[in-house]
This record gives structure tokens, C-alpha cells and sequence, in this order.
């Protein structure tokens, strides 16, 4: 029950396809990991990268921000948008300068971004996004209230179009570097991200325990 | 010995002005520590993220890739591209769903991306990427030679119109949600990013030290 990735000419991984998967699990496990993704718009004035929180629902990725900001009222409108989740796993040292490398996943999505305005799905979505972002807190806080609602502009992107590139494993290295070597090592440095220890709110009572759901955050 | 960032309408932070700073060394800072940033290109077919390594010099960010991509041959033909790095620094967990937020540095470049073609300029810029990626690298290892310079594209981009947008510290909290506390927790939840342990190259031989400039990495 997969549907293959890249069914577009403009979405199909031209260079080292070789990093390219098709596999539509890989797509959502490396969204579901991320925790914030950078939305692409052209702009009038030209185009425009901004970091942007995101939550997915099966095929569908929910973004949302200020009714205020205006390039979300630009992608609201209907303009075609690109939005990338990139995990850096690691620096590749090789033999040769030429051959160094970053160990990656990388999910790009193009598509149209459509102004989610149905009660019902907005209200779906930003619990989508609240429990992304924070997984259980949609239910452990305060939801939304009216105000709140209409300060909220969310958006949704469907997943048809997206290619996801991997790079994986030790320097690929020319033969001439390993017959004659030039460099003092060569090999991978991993890079982990890893949750800290929780700071309560100041204003918090002293003695309130961290919920499991923060403590034990995968 | 500072430049205002923003000196363009089009670079001005409009959202959230508190989280906009206008200090050019922590744009330095912040580009400096990073690995990967998001460049975007309005292509013909629309917008276009994609992950890409860079390194600075003063106020000129290099960008490299593949003579091969087609991204890389737009921008160098003087398209206006974003170029944009973020760094997570933890979840924010509030009294209500709303105020849920991700602390965040977030640096948002707009220009004109600038072919490097002069070959001591070409050299110079390699080099920095190198160190950027990989510090000790570039004399450490076999640096280019012709055919791999040719195959390598390099682009420049000013720095002049940057934006810097920070979000630190505790949940901004609505006064009600403190008198009548409805969550079960509220405050941040840090996110580190660690080296780890560095893998060896397997065609290495077994007794090769690692190297001070891998395994000493800040």
C-alpha cells in the first residue's frame, strides 16, 4: 500500500540518484523525526526561506503561523510552495578535500499550499500540530479559544509531490587516495541531537513533577 | 565596527520585532555554527528548498555544489536566492496549546547569488567551505585538482540584507492560565546536538589514530 514518491518530472532527484528512495514510510519516518521544516515561497520581492513548525496527518502536512505574517496570507492564496525537513547525521571525512561529505536525510515537498478554513479541519490540524511539536499537550493544556482561532492561519500541503535523498555510510574515496594516502584519517563523526534536562516555567509551584509525556520524550 | 542588518524593507523582520536582533556578530555566530542551510530559488516550475553546505568569510557566504544541478546553475546565472540556517534549541511547553513555541536562531539571507569564477577567488572559497564543514581538513587532506575544480561550482552571496530572529527562555503565558492553571506542566525542554563517536573508514588501517582536529570537535 505505498504510492511511489517523485510522479513528477520537477520532483524526480536528478543528481546522485543513487541517494534517492522511493519508499513512502521512509518519507514519513524522516518528517515524523523532524521538528521544523523551511517553507519556500517567491515571493514579489524575491524568494524567501523561513523555518516553520509542521505536522503530518497521513498524506497531508499541516503548517500554520500568524494571520499576521504575510507570507503565510502569500502561500494561503494559492502560490506553489517548497517545504524541506533535513536531519544532518554526521560530518564524512575523507582522503581527499573533494570527497568530503554530510551524512543526511532530506524530505523536499512541493506543492500548493491550501488554506485549511473548515472548522473542523482546523481544529484537527492544530491538534495534529500541537501533538508534533509536543506530544501530548493537546490534551494536557488549555486548547485553543475563539481569539485564538482567528489568530491562527493554517495551511495545509499534500505529499503527492516529494523526494526524499539520503546519504549514508563511509567516504567514497578514489583509488588513487587509498594507493598513495595523503590525509591523517578518514571516516565518519556522527551528530546526535539529544533532549536536555527539562527547566520548569519560573512561575510553576516548586514542587510540580515533569510529566512523563516531557520526562521520556523519545 | 557593526553594520545594521536590515537595511532593506524586504530583509525587516515584520512578526514578533522583540525576536529580531540587529547585532551582526550574532548573525556570525549563529551561520558560524551551524552545518547546513536552506536555499531557495524561485525556479520555472516554483519554488525549490534545498539543504546545502556553505562557509563564511566577513560578510560573503560560499555555497558549493555540483557543476551538474540545475539549482546550482540557476543561481549562478544571478538569480535572487534566500539562504537560510536555523538552529532548534528546545521546545517550549505552555499553560495553553496556543502558546506551545520552539526556542530558535534562525538567520534569513536575501540576495543575489554571484558565480565565483576567478580561480584564486575559487580557491579561497573551497578552502573555507572545507574548514566549514571539516576544520583542519583542507591542508590535512589532498586538496582539488583540475578536473574536480571544474566539476565544482561555487557561488557567493552578501550578506548585506540578513535578518536574525531569536526565541529564548520560559513560555509566554496568558494571565488567566496562571490563576487557573489548566496543564500539568509548563517550561522548556532543551534540545542538544553532541558529536558522537568517530567511525573509522573501514579501508583505514586499524591503528590509525583519529586525529585531534576530529576528535577534539567543539
Amino acid at each position: 500500500m505505498t504510492t511511489p514518491l517523485s510522479p513528477t518530472p520537477r520532483s524526480t532527484v536528478r543528481r546522485n540518484a543513487i541517494r534517492a528512495r522511493s519508499d513512502r514510510a521512509e518519507l514519513y519516518d524522516l518528517l515524523d523525526a523532524g521538528l521544523v521544516g523551511h517553507l519556500g515561497l517567491a515571493m514579489p520581492t524575491g524568494p524567501l526561506v523561513l523555518p516553520t513548525a509542521y505536522g503530518r496527518d497521513g498524506d497531508t502536512l499541516y503548517l500554520h503561523g500568524s494571520t499576521g505574517a504575510a507570507t503565510l496570507r502569500a502561500a494561503g492564496g494559492g502560490l506553489p510552495v517548497c517545504f524541506t525537513v533535513t536531519h544532518v547525521d554526521g560530518i564524512v571525512y575523507s582522503r581527499s578535500a573533494f570527497h568530503h561529505s554530510m551524512n543526511h536525510r532530506s524530505a523536499v515537498v512541493q506543492g500548493t499550499a491550501r488554506p485549511v478554513t473548515d472548522p473542523d479541519e482546523r481544529w484537527h490540524a492544530l491538534a495534529v500540530l500541537t501533538e508534533h511539536l509536543a506530544p501530548g499537550s493537546w490534551t494536557a493544556t488549555r486548547q485553543p479559544d475563539r481569539r485564538e482561532l482567528a489568530a491562527t492561519a493554517v495551511l495545509a500541503l499534500d505529499l503527492t509531490e516529494a523526494s526524499v535523498k539520503t546519504r549514508t555510510g563511509p567516504p567514497g574515496e578514489d583509488e588513487r587516495d587509498l594507493r598513495t594516502p595523503a590525509a591523517d584519517w578518514a571516516g565518519v563523526l556522527p551528530l546526535h541531537t539529544r533532549w536536555g534536562t527539562p527547566v520548569p516555567c519560573p512561575l510553576l509551584p516548586a514542587d510540580l513533577p515533569v510529566p512523563e509525556r516531557v520526562s521520556s520524550r523519545g
